[in-house]
């Protein structure tokens, strides 16, 4: 059988010319970044330091020290000063003392990353710049040996390598790979690279499975997909066979973080040391059992998502079939019983984790913005390891939806926790919901979800097409506008994308040969095969595929066709002798989808979602009232004509003044062309008293006795407004459901 | 105009002889007292020791000590050793050292109380002799100033009352003056009582408004309904005076909270420490702001329902509108608000407390028994102050719903926290879950709920009856079989009453005048009014009232009845010419009562309750099957047809293996006589596969999709069988849900 594998085109070989994700990426750019670097330097009034330059540079400026003074220089010893330690005095901190999370590191490493896409695809010499400056900043820190973890380097290095459970040095290596890799791929420098390769060697040598090394993996995951990654750059074997170890000793018995907490504990004398005996501990970071005994996705869901993915990439790149068959039963239980209808994953606050099958609350949802990403990755490389549609499907959702509701749309304020219902009187009020912010905030002390957002959005034509291993077929996963180049059977082409996305499902791929961007001349026929997803949301494979017509089917006179077709799992496989200027047009029909969810999931019994393409819509108190539980879709009138359901594109305007005196929840006027939903409904009505007294029915007096005789309900026709959940919570505080009752 | 208000019975001239109500008090009597005692002395095998005995013993013997060394006698100095202290070797506790909770005192308290209830309507002299030894232990532990709380006695004098937000020492004045006067009326033996009593003076000449007096009131509140008893049974009125005090100092600014956590820190040169600012602080303990300010049942609920007794108690007795008035807003908040249908109180188990209007969560409610209790304690005090029938129909549902779900029908083992619905594979996997347990626990370390059922079963009958402070009418609130001796207009007057309750609404009272109990000698007629509540359950005021009928009202011949009625604020006043034998029979309907929800109650939208008389029915999955969120009501049917609603006496079979190797859940085989309600319903199918699965679907494998388009429900017609809800959870673990979707 030949094998299924395909990889990703490189970031500089696809363009990005729809508007959709332009202007997405211009908000990146011109908020995001620029944001981003303040907040690393400390230089965001309001905001908390991030102290992460000045970790950096004070790490430099030790490893001067030590070469200036030799043996004399006496190197920290370790003391723990916190998970986040803090100046004693903000105005002053210590320029020697490290600050901030004992990941604060990654705040660089994240931004590099982005800088990276960014400059692959927009160049900017003043922000190449200031990158490279960072960079010399970040490489001075390291140590001769390679190590590069501010947080040991300056609280004692003594200690490094001995909380791997919680002390997130294979995090940071993981990111700062992540960040080099893409500075390297995005301007073709390589100081940052051959930094992380150091930090990466000196890993290599310490961990693993030979006397003497120490048989530990990350506490928090990342490395094993960044050092794939890392292996794909440089070729170098050595950094695939580590992440391959990483991912296969996880959850060994007999457990590693156990053995380091008994050491520390014995270090310490610690008297008040129990060991943990929790049968299932270390679920929050999988690491309760090895990886092909997984089946559940469990635990700590962005640390579960970046696991998955190097397990992903591990398998395929090892071609394990125990290893594949892992990423694929765990890749099951999310899409079959822990996924919201928003792509997002995390049903519960508690670890900020998987809860358990079919608990997919909506209001107390965690469904982290980075968690969304960590599926996004996870799926693009099972779809490397096999293409088929469910993974684009999922990969789509999860980028239009929760990653994108992350962020404003002025790109300034940022979701962490991504709810499917929200009331905000609730938030207010009620303290077991104090993870769920009802307006997007500033930035966060933990600050993993806005520069996630950035890397992603910066890198977005990444996840659109891969080309197989064989090099004879290029797939198209997501209709973006825009060019990608490929190389397929020896041929370069070019395939030249419009499209209207999320909004139509009509457009076309316009085929070039030999590299002839401007097509005037014509090019020798070439033989390759040109497969296009069948989009899930279309609701039919079939009408899918009829949608898709290409040039090369129906030559006029011909008794057979250049180009054949063949349907494979979800896939159009267009096969044939292609000629330069061949256009494969598709326009899919894009229903408005009403959903029911599975039985099992209690908290979405009685209750439809509405999706049209790949977007997720939902109903805002300022569209529909407030009371939105009060608020049922009209199943019967959708069921009996389903074009009830109005589709209508309009500019939102969005705006909002802030709702504290931080301005949080504050939004920038900005206008954006969507879709949006009038779907037939009818409305409880609340009785008379509350009714007058308007919005904050909670707070009038009692009007009605807390429990009646039951009478049948009345119906107040009524239509819903729905509109994109990536655009929740854009014009103020307001109640929010993506869930109508029926 | 008349006062309004009226006094309870004492429990020693009321009887229960119904099946129902001797049931539940032998249980207590049999099962719970001796298991507490056993708890109190630290001798349940398996369960955790309380040290109650203990630590009196402990102070006994310091004491002593102190006697005997003179001025040499060195007193602890006051060192915190925890608000739980236990000791290092728990096979060796330390004889002269405090173990337990800072209140572990209330322990002895609590039980003592019980005891004297159950003394005062079952003689037993092994007992009485045991209580009596116990009393001796506990006054032996009493300084010469009168001060009564071990865990400052043993740990160190100089801070007591330093910390009264946390320390309890007011709360156990409280208890202590609650067991004291019990066991006083119980028994006539005032050993305990003037234990009492010396502690509240010596509170009294600590406490208060003038000049060198501490301005502070308890951190957790009950001293206030205890000092009006105290008043009550004394006639001191300065423990009347030291309530209100309580009562109207509580919430003022500066907070003394605020003031000794300054001077605590201060004392401990404390560096941490920083004065808490929150503008809402205190709500936890109900003195965020002073009572009559207070118009939001807020905070802690069984704090809450203990403050707003003492209240009301003192509103009565010192006459005072503006007390009343805020007894009246708080009690019109709790009812149209925060009361779920099984007259359970708390929404959030963050502060075991009252969550925000309308919030009711079924799954992850609170509603501690003790939560109930309080509401109970409440009600009666609300209906000491002005008989309504609303109080009363409260009051009564607390006691037949959440607080007897409290106890297992073998009374071995109890719910802290009482759910409206369980999935117990939910209990069992959700940390935000971990307050619910599916199954009543043995014993708690914090054993509140245990001997909070067994003080209010055993003096039950005291919320049966008052009499009017002019001592012209007695009002019959609750129907309980028994008789009630009361002297009205100088006349001494029984009610001889048989009541079917809660199964059936039917039965008599007949008058029994001048104390002749056997009623064979004719006593002379006398005038007064016998008042009887109207239960709300019935549904119409009318139609209840027409259901009693009184032998005065219908003498034959006579041209004016000598009796005649009125109805007041859900009472029947019968008033007129009473004579020995005369009878008042009742046949209250009761009707099945499908109940809705307030519309705000977002957690019980579309869903539907079934309540008959003072019962709260509920669905088990013993009876219907799992995954009852997918049985329906059929509210259509049963709303054409209300009768189709089936009503049936039967065996209920009480009966459970534990669910762990610590015996949880254990319940032994008991048969009770209930009734059980067969409701149409209908149920939506789940897939073949999970069918097949049988038992915990959530488990089986996936066999559809997480999300599909919507298609109408199939309904597969059922009968949803329903059984009191304070029976649930005697069969095993297994679902329940008391709101059935309609």
């Amino acid at each position: 059988m030949t094998s299924l594998h395909s990889k990703p085109l490189a970031l500089k070989n696809v363009t990005v010319t729809d508007s959709f994700w332009r202007t997405e990426q211009e908000l990146v750019r011109t908020a995001v970044i620029p944001y981003q670097w303040n907040a690393l330097n400390d230089n965001v009034p309001g905001a908390a330091p991030s102290y992460c330059m000045h970790n950096f540079k004070a790490a430099a400026a030790q490893n001067k020290r030590k070469d200036t003074q030799g043996n004399a220089f006496v190197p920290p010893k370790y003391t723990f000063r916190g998970f986040e330690a803090l100046p004693e005095d903000p105005a002053n901190p210590d320029p020697d003392k490290f600050y901030g999370f004992v990941f604060q590191d990654t705040d660089f490493s994240k931004w590099v990353e982005a800088v990276g896409y960014s400059l692959a695809h927009h160049p900017d010499p003043a922000l190449e710049q200031t990158a490279d400056q960072a960079v010399d900043i970040v490489c001075a820190a390291q140590l001769d040996n390679g190590y590069l973890d501010a947080y040991y380097i300056l609280n004692g290095m003594d200690r490094a390598f001995t909380n791997l459970r919680d002390h997130h040095e294979l995090y940071c290596l993981g990111h700062l790979v992540e960040g080099a890799v893409a500075y390297y791929q995005g301007t073709g420098k390589d100081k940052l690279l051959k930094a992380a390769c150091r930090f990466a060697d000196y890993v290599d040598e310490r961990f693993g499975r030979k006397p003497g090394q120490l048989r530990g993996y990350p506490g928090h995951e990342i490395a094993e997909m960044a050092l794939v990654r890392l292996y794909e750059v440089t070729g170098e074997q050595r950094y695939l066979d580590l992440a391959e170890y990483f991912v296969t000793e996880r959850g060994r018995q007999p457990y590693i973080f156990d053995i380091q907490a008994d050491e520390n504990a014995k270090r310490d004398a610690d008297a008040n040391y129990k060991p943990n005996t929790d049968p299932n501990r270390y679920a929050y970071h999988q690491a309760n059992k090895p990886v092909t005994e997984q089946d559940e996705a469990v635990g700590h869901a962005v640390r579960a998502g970046y696991f998955y993915s190097g397990l992903a990439d591990v398998a395929r790149l090892a071609d394990d079939q125990d290893l594949a068959d892992a990423a694929e039963r765990l890749w099951r239980n999310i899409v079959d019983k822990k996924l919201y209808v928003t792509g997002g994953i995390g049903g519960t606050v508690d670890g900020e984790a998987f809860s358990y099958n079919y608990d997919l609350p909506n209001d107390s949802a965690y469904s982290e913005t980075c968690a969304a990403i960590s599926l996004a990755f996870f799926a693009r490389r099972m779809l490397e390891l096999a293409p088929k549609a469910e993974y684009a499907d999922v990969m789509e959702s999860a980028l239009y939806n929760t990653t994108l509701a992350g962020m404003a749309l002025d790109g300034k304020s940022f979701f962490y926790v991504n709810p499917l219902e929200v009331n905000p009187y609730a938030c207010h009020k009620d303290s077991r919901l104090r993870h769920v912010k009802p307006v997007r905030q500033k930035w966060f002390g933990c600050a993993c979800c806005p520069p996630n957002i950035a890397r992603i959005v910066e890198s977005v034509q990444e996840y659109a097409y891969t080309v197989a291993e064989d090099g004879g077929t290029l797939f198209t996963h997501l209709y973006m506008g825009g060019v990608a180049k490929a190389e397929l059977n020896g041929t370069a082409v070019e395939l030249d994308v419009t499209a209207n996305l999320p909004w139509q499902g009509d457009g076309k791929a316009v085929v070039r040969l030999g590299g002839d961007a401007a097509g005037t001349s014509a090019q020798a026929p070439a033989r390759f095969t040109l497969a296009f997803r069948l989009p899930g949301w279309v609701g039919d494979e079939s009408a899918a595929a009829a949608a898709i017509t290409a040039t090369g089917e129906s030559e006029s006179g011909a008794d057979s066709s250049r180009v054949t077709r063949e349907i494979r799992d979800g896939y159009l496989y267009l096969t044939g002798e292609w000629r330069d200027g061949d256009t494969v047009t598709f326009d899919f029909p894009m229903p408005v989808r009403m959903l029911a969810a599975n039985p099992l999931v209690r908290e979405d019994a009685g209750k439809v979602a509405f999706v049209r393409g790949p977007i997720t819509f939902c109903a805002e108190e300022k569209d529909n009232g407030a009371n939105l539980h009060l608020l049922h879709a009209d199943v019967e009138a959708l069921l009996a004509d389903p074009s009830a359901a109005k589709v209508e594109e309009f500019d939102f305007h969005a705006g909002a003044k802030g709702i504290d005196d931080k301005g949080q929840g504050e939004v920038e006027d900005v206008t954006r062309r969507m879709v949006k939903l009038e779907v037939p409904a009818w409305r409880e009505p609340l009785p008379a008293a509350v009714a007058a007294a308007g919005e904050g029915a909670a707070e009038v007096p009692a009007f009605a006795p807390l429990y009646a005789v039951y009478a049948p309900v009345k119906r107040e026709p009524a239509t819903a407004t729905l509109i994109p959940y990536f655009a929740w919570a854009n014009r103020g505080e307001n109640e929010m459901t993506v869930w109508l009752r029926g």
